[in-house]
Formats: structure tokens, sequence, C-alpha cells
């Protein structure tokens, strides 16, 4: 038997930072027929909000360390500000939004990372998705909005990457659900060259992806990326899309299509 | 057919600001058999918070005058870090916590307080509980835990008071279940002599509380509360308890019951 189609949909900071963007795919999100989860990123508001009360964000290569402070400022701005913001505007637009943590209904467990070369402190990797909870949403006609706080279920909250939460929910749901993962960013997809915005690789499989690799194709910022995706196909999930968040509206909006 | 039983519980500032209170009550809560609702207030780290990014709260009789940067503020602080805090620590005992604002499931829907004598800003009057959203978490499991945020269905977030959402969420799910509502609070119920912690009236029904009402026993500050908890109890509510939060796990525990 077929499984049910599950679209999970990520949203970064480019888009949240942006009132009118956010607005705008929105509105595209919530046309998108059948089940589907959004999870959201931070963007510039958690920085902000570390300045303006003292305290200088710190990040190694893209990543937040997350001391306690840290830690406080980011459950406000994602748990808090943000997740409620873009529920009420969901439901302004008649999506039954429910906003989620990784501790709410122990949907997402974690560990504390393990301190290797960096420190990060409170920073999540996640162990177990529950599936229970995500269905139990999905079929009482509910749509889950995460953002990237998780728990480890001693207690603890978690500063999670978004993209990791993204491709972790999506495998564990892969086993109940045809899943589809949507990566919003600011480009049209994975480019050729990164200075030529319409240099869209439209599809990109296991093999082609190899030679991208060999002829270094792919840039450095990309790499990381593709290999959650490659990771994630591998593990269930059916299809992955990367491009702008017009995508999600415009089924004929150029972008690239991953499968294995 | 007798309803099954439902538990609200609503906590205040005073349990919240101290971390090992608010963990010892949520250990009591945990052991709380049944289906059960937590409702919790704010505490000091909304004002604190403000201050610290130069805004001076501002409270008029009690309430706050809640503007743009205010709502900013007790967004994040009410449904994010106090919520998501509650939520792992009852994760960590076993309770399969699921934190919401009235926008999460449309849970609580609200309008913008009309401006007559006081302009309260972005602060809330509930209009409609959804039942449908607490019988789906309740009926799987799940502990819904609730702060003082709700939103107009219209995009708008809104803060408005615990005490208002504890008994008009009673008050809606009486339709479905026989609903006792548990104020906490620093006392041990309602009191004859405000300087006498032990001269709890232990019983007061409506007959009760009209005497004390023109005997002028009952103080200002619990008059308001208690007009409100016969509002509910005459729309529907079994029964409502004032007192100390180890009323909980203690039965025996000296405290204020009230029905009609």
């Amino acid at each position: 038997m077929r499984k049910e189609p599950l679209h999970i949909i990520k949203i970064g900071g480019n888009v949240i930072n942006d009132e009118a963007s956010l607005s705008e795919f929105l509105k595209d999100f919530v046309y998108l027929s059948g089940k589907k989860i959004l999870v959201h990123g931070g963007g510039k508001k958690a920085s902000e909000l570390l300045k303006s009360i003292g305290i200088e964000p710190k990040m190694v290569g893209g990543r937040r360390i997350t001391d306690q402070a840290t830690l406080e400022v980011v459950t406000m701005v994602y748990a808090g500000l943000i997740n409620k913001n873009i529920v009420a505007q969901l439901q302004q637009n008649n999506c039954n939004a429910i906003g989620l943590s990784g501790a709410d209904g122990n949907s997402i467990k974690a560990h504390k990372r393990i301190v290797k070369d960096i420190d990060y402190g409170f920073a999540g990797d996640v162990d177990v998705v529950e599936n229970k909870t995500f269905k139990v949403l999905l079929n009482n006609g509910l749509t889950p909005v995460l953002c990237a706080i998780t728990h480890d279920k001693k207690g603890q909250l978690l500063n999670t990457n978004a993209d990791t939460i993204t491709s972790e929910v999506a495998t564990a749901l892969s086993k109940d659900y045809e899943v589809t993962i949507t990566y919003c960013f600011e480009k049209k997809g994975v480019l050729t060259d990164i200075n030529n915005d319409d240099s869209v690789i439209e599809k990109i499989d296991t093999e082609k992806y190899k030679s991208l690799k060999n002829d270094g194709i792919i840039n450095d910022g990309m790499l990381p990326k593709l290999e959650n995706c490659f990771y994630a196909l591998n593990k269930g999930v059916s299809k992955i899309i990367i491009g702008h968040p017009a995508v999600i509206a415009n089924t004929n909006q150029l972008c690239t299509t991953l499968t294995l």
C-alpha cells in the first residue's frame, strides 16, 4: 500500500527576518494541500536580543555557542516570539497550526553535544523522534510548527540546528508517510555558478551528486547540506527540494530536486 | 452518565519565581491522576527582561499595560522560557506535557480589550475556547500546559490574565468533563484574618459567600477572584479549590473549597 504523502518545509533566517517575505510564504504554505509540517530557524532576532542585554553572540563555523544565558534567549526567541507569531499568522489564514519544541509531546529527544574540539554548550544532537506525537496531531487536522529547540528528557532544553531537526523528523516519519522535504533559502536551488542565480541544477541523483563532488562544482557551504540530504534520502525520505520559498506555491518555479 | 473528571491547576508568579518551589510543585502535579491541564502565570522574569532592555514595566491595578515591545517580551517569556522549561521538567518526570498558547490549535480565541478608561494595549479578553483541541490532546495522553498568551484569529497575539484563562477554559470544558479548578497561591486558602495564615475558611458555598461579603470579611484582593470563581461554578465547573501548591499532593492539606 502506498503511504500517505507528508510535506516537511524548512524556512531559515532570511525568510523570518523580513516580515513581508514571511507573511507571503505563510500564505503559500497554507495552500499546500495534504498533511504538512513547518520547521523554522531563528533569524537575527536572537543575536539582537543577546546584544541588547549585553551578551556578545558567539559563533563557530556558523554554529552558535550556547551558554546558559544564550539558551534562555534562544528559547524565548525561537519557541516564544517567532514560533507563536508564525502560528498566529497561520491561524489567521485558517491553517490549524500548533507550535512545538522538541520537549512538547516529547516530540524530539536529543542529548547535549559531546565536547570534542569545541564546547558548543547547550547544543543538542537528536536521538529520537516520537512519531506518535506527530501522527496524533496530523491525524486530527493539526499542522505542527517546529522551532529549533529540543530537550534531553532530563529537564534540559537544547539549542538544535533546524536543518538537522528537519532531516531527523523526516527520516523518522518516512516509516509512516511518503515524505518530501523542501528546504527554502534565498537562492533558486543548487547553483553551478554561485554568481549566477539562474544556474540551477534541476535534478541531482546519487550518481550526479558524486560527479558534481568530484568536479568540485558544489561549493563548501552547500556540501554539508547535500550530505545531510542524501543521508535522509538513504534513510527513507522520498524526495528533497531545495529552492526559493516561492517554490511552495508555484510548481513551475525553477528549483533543485534530489532523489536517490 | 457521569462525566470524566478533569483537573485544571493554575500556578502564579510566586511558584514560578522560585526554582525549587516550581520543581517541587511539578513533581506533585505529575502524581495527580487522571486528565489534567496546567495554566501558568508569568512571574517576575518578564518585568526583569523589560527593564534590562530599557523598558519600564507599566501596571495599572495589578494589570500590565501591553504595548508592542511589552507584548514581544511577554510572548518570549511566557510562551518561550517559562512554558518550555515547565514542559521539559514535566517530561523529565514522565508526564507527556505539551505547551500551548491560545494560538496553538486555536485553543483560545480572544479580542483586544476595548478601550474604556484605560488603554491596556495588546491585552486579550477571551471569546471562545476550542474544546476539540483540548479533547484531542487529553484523549491521546497529552497534558496541555497553557501560558497566558492568546490570539484574535487575525494574526495578533494578546497578553491575557492567567486566572481568566483558567476559568474560561474550565467553564468551556465543563460541557465535556467534570471539572475541578485548583488555584495555587502563597496562602493556604481564603482567610478570615489576613494576618493569620491558619484562619482558612474551609468551605464556601453561595450562601456562605453572600454572608462573608455582607460581613466584610473577604478583603479587596480576594473579592474579584471569588467573583470569578462563582461565575465559573455557575457556568458548570463542579468544584474550585484555593490553596497552597502543596494541596495538589496532600489531600489533608488545609484549603478552601468552593461549591455552589
